[in-house]
């Protein structure tokens, strides 16, 4: 193998997805998924449709273990998802992560795909983050100073052989969806909404993140939404 | 909790746990121990028991699932534990990590109690990696510059609420245990060997290292040896 991609079955991580398959071919690729305590499963059956559309090689570890005192409303359990934008979840309490933000999630699953990759004698670990993941501090862990740290501490950790690509931490997400158009990634496949029900809600922080992108691009997102938003 | 302390139920980190409960309190430090599929229980069991020890609270994650594509000599089904010093065996294949290396194992933990940290509302993480852990790049991910990087992606992706201390790592082995024994550090409750029996067996290069810290500084192990090695 050489590249494992982490993937949340979302649009950002099966863009990802597209290019290593591009770059490297479907046989050296590996998509490393994570459970890590979620409400719903949805994401994680999008992540098998997608490495299945790819004939890549697909993995599922359960880390939600290690998230058991965490009260962040993504888990099961804990409060209710919030219906408005991180714009506005911001506003109220600024340069606080959201009640979204899974404590060092993104660090946890880079590096759980750091040890992954070695075992599996990858070169390269390929991670989803774009620009907007990290506006206004929402996730402190999809930051390009996050990404550069890391990738540092995965070249020192491993001896200098395995090296972490993010190809959209300078892109925002209309922008991953633009790449994503012209590569034909199949994003009927994917999941995006933070709920877990038989269609996307339209309403929480990601489907409207995901909604803007394709608007961005002039496009109608494949997905059917729970109500029209577009 | 202020500070989550990476125990192993090692020397290292054991005498990193009695730095951070004389700081803090015990009441104020949870341990942290990890299962990641090693051949034996006794390094968790000690970690117990030296936890109880200090009257702090404890905590076992099991990480097993992210090595099980790992060939490393220290996980179930493996093939055995060379006996031989790091040395040796980094003479026999030079600036390869020796066959006891688990992959970005370090990485993984810190990344893991960073998660459980955040979650638990601390401000710092001990870990207790020291100079000769990472000598000649048998385990890269024991090197100060692994650290520093480390430290700075827990600082980037938490939003600066976390940071990682390594107190030993400008410190030899030797450094390590002057330090514990002015501190009481209970060494008969550890445990170093990598083996699983009922005496370490003073051959592997854990009990080596830990065998030559004790006689620089003049002291008996406490710990009763499988042969008698000093």
């Amino acid at each position: 193998m050489k590249a494992l991609v982490l993937s949340s079955g979302g649009l950002d991580s099966t863009t990802c997805l597209a290019l290593a398959v591009q770059r490297f071919g479907a046989a050296e690729v590996l998509a490393l998924s994570v459970f890590y305590g979620q409400k719903h499963q949805k994401e994680l059956q999008s992540a098998k449709a997608v490495a299945a559309y790819y004939g890549v090689a697909q993995q599922t570890l359960d880390l939600s273990a290690v998230f058991e005192t965490s009260d962040c409303s993504l888990l099961q359990g804990r409060a209710a998802v919030p219906h408005e934008s991180y714009a506005k979840q911001q506003q109220a309490a600024p340069n606080q992560p959201v009640s979204t933000y899974v404590p060092f999630r993104n660090g946890l699953f880079i590096a759980a795909a750091a040890s992954a990759a070695e075992a599996a004698r990858c070169s390269y670990i390929y991670y989803g983050a774009h620009l907007d993941d990290a506006a206004g501090n929402a996730y402190p862990d999809c930051s390009a100073a996050f990404y550069r740290a890391m990738n540092e501490a995965i070249k020192e950790g491993t001896g200098g052989h395995l090296k972490l690509v993010a190809p959209f931490i300078e892109t925002d997400k209309a922008g991953v969806v633009k790449q994503g158009i012209s590569l034909g990634v199949p994003y009927e496949l994917t999941w995006s909404c933070y709920e877990g029900g038989d269609k996307p809600c339209g309403q929480c922080g990601t489907c409207r993140d995901r909604l803007r992108a394709f608007a961005v691009n002039g496009i109608k997102d494949p997905l059917q939404y729970e109500e029209e938003h577009i």
